[in-house]
């Protein structure tokens, strides 16, 4: 087993000592779905956050890296459709860190927060023994919404048509730092026809696609022509390329029945776009066609931990 | 105001945007309370270990560093008296780790959680761009125990005894490594009588016992005679002051009403002794008397993120 974020994943789950009445939702999806011995259960994300891997201080505030740290979070609130209760954050400091750049990092945490009503409720402050790099994690607590059970990535269905929502690529000349997390619009998406399967586009959509095929154990035909690209990414020599790798865009991705679609499309509210993709298919390929072209398999580009890109 | 570990809580929780209604224990307790929407309650809390700060590769196994994390959370659960219910982790990683590493890392995780029947149920894996240090996060949930609310560190009333379990000092000869987290001491201290606050002792009794005071507002008054000494504490030239400051004892210090003392040690089961150590007073003051001499201050020692002592 080489040594990548989705093998460690899926070693990790073959490790987990749950009990399906305790754990309903285990390691693999956006969040972990947990009993707490009646019939309420809660969920549970935590992301870790590294300078110069996620964040760079040379090109970005301090208060925009809290801001992100939160709103990713947040994220995954959405990618499951899951209503935000609460965030406890931990950092670890370089010993020269000025009070206010601590202020300005909390509250661009609370900046995110705010936004769903989610409070920092808690937190750890470290500090390295001399100058280190700044480590931020959150764990961000919801609740299932009360329309709708948490939507996994593991339930799309052969035949289902695959949407995002907003536009895609090019992130990271400044949407990564100032993203609103799609949680308004996962529970509106919810509200109005069943969703089969979700998540959210963290590391890129030819990363992340793959991710919830594999966890629903079917393939995926997408058409390259209808990928909603943003305006960074069309401002890149390859923007189709940019809106499947870049990553960060904190989109949903979704499936829904064929039936469905019209109807969704019909009453959606939103300002953010609700674009069709491509199509939920039998086997497990991950295709992709670009116009007048066969289809070709996709390649994995996105952001892999152990297959590291830097930030520019 | 300084830039230490207590004023940076102290900021933090004016800045905490919640209400009373959603969060019942904020900011500034060993875990956080929160409401999920109706009468069910979730506690939530995050501990950061940072290499060459909580712990040191070189005199420490990766499996022990593994256990060490969890098992500082679950000590957390203990402080307040309530039960583990599940962990996530995430990992900062250097990008040369190899994979047996990284296994018994996890390893050790488990192994602490199963102590308590917490298993991990998601993570987050991440890598330096290089060699970094290792960065373990874990946040962890519980829930209220049956039989008592979660004790805070806010509660304690003038004329408690204060108490601890085991022997303080001397920890990072190895017990740190090696600690059994006091969940069931807790628990099974609350069955018996009513504690009127707790937290554990993860800093050191001299910075440790001034939070509990200052959370209660209150003062005490400890019998330097009556600590429970280590033997590690007991080999060092200083027993008493390293009783006081070492740090990492993860044991529990509490309070109660003298009239139920007698009852607590005539019942207590555990093979963890329990000893009373001294009183809660009326004003703020915190002293120490050592025999046949006159009380004094009890001077803060302890660990503080920001006046840091490296690890031996």
């Amino acid at each position: 087993m080489g040594l990548c974020e989705d093998n460690l994943v899926a070693w990790f789950e073959t490790q987990c000592h749950a009990s399906a009445r305790t754990v309903l939702i285990p390691v693999g999806d956006d969040m972990a779905q947990v009993s707490l011995g009646d019939q309420t259960t809660a969920l549970i994300t935590t992301d870790m956050l590294l300078e110069g891997v996620h964040f760079d201080l040379s090109t970005a505030e301090v208060e925009q890296v809290g801001y992100k740290a939160v709103a990713a979070s947040l994220s995954d609130c959405a990618a499951m459709a899951t209503v935000p209760v609460a965030a406890v954050v931990s950092v670890g400091l370089s010993k020269d860190i000025s009070e206010s750049n601590l202020k300005a990092l909390h509250q661009g945490m609370v900046r995110a927060g705010d936004l769903f009503h989610c409070p920092l409720v808690g937190g750890d402050t470290t500090c390295w023994g001399s100058n280190g790099p700044l480590v931020i994690n959150i764990a961000m607590l919801s609740r299932p919404a009360l329309h709708c059970a948490p939507v996994k990535r593991s339930t799309a269905r052969v035949g289902d048509v695959i949407c995002v929502t907003g536009t895609l690529g090019g992130s990271l000349s400044g949407r990564h730092l100032t993203f609103v997390p799609r949680v308004h619009e996962a529970l509106t998406l919810t509200r109005l026809v069943p969703i089969h399967a979700m998540m959210d586009l963290s590391d890129g959509l030819s990363t992340d696609l793959p991710r919830l095929c594999r966890a629903s154990g079917v393939g995926a035909h997408i058409k390259a022509h209808r990928l909603p690209l943003s305006e960074a990414a069309q401002a890149q020599p390859d923007p189709v390329t940019a809106a499947l790798n870049d990553g960060e865009d904190f989109e949903l991705l979704f499936t829904l029945a064929p039936d469905h679609l019209g109807q969704l499309l019909k009453n959606w509210p939103c300002p953010a776009p609700i674009t069709p993709i491509g199509e939920i298919t039998e086997n497990s390929d991950i295709l992709i066609s670009h116009p007048n072209q066969p289809a070709e398999t996709l390649k994995r580009a996105g952001f892999d931990h152990f297959i590291q890109r830097s930030l520019e």
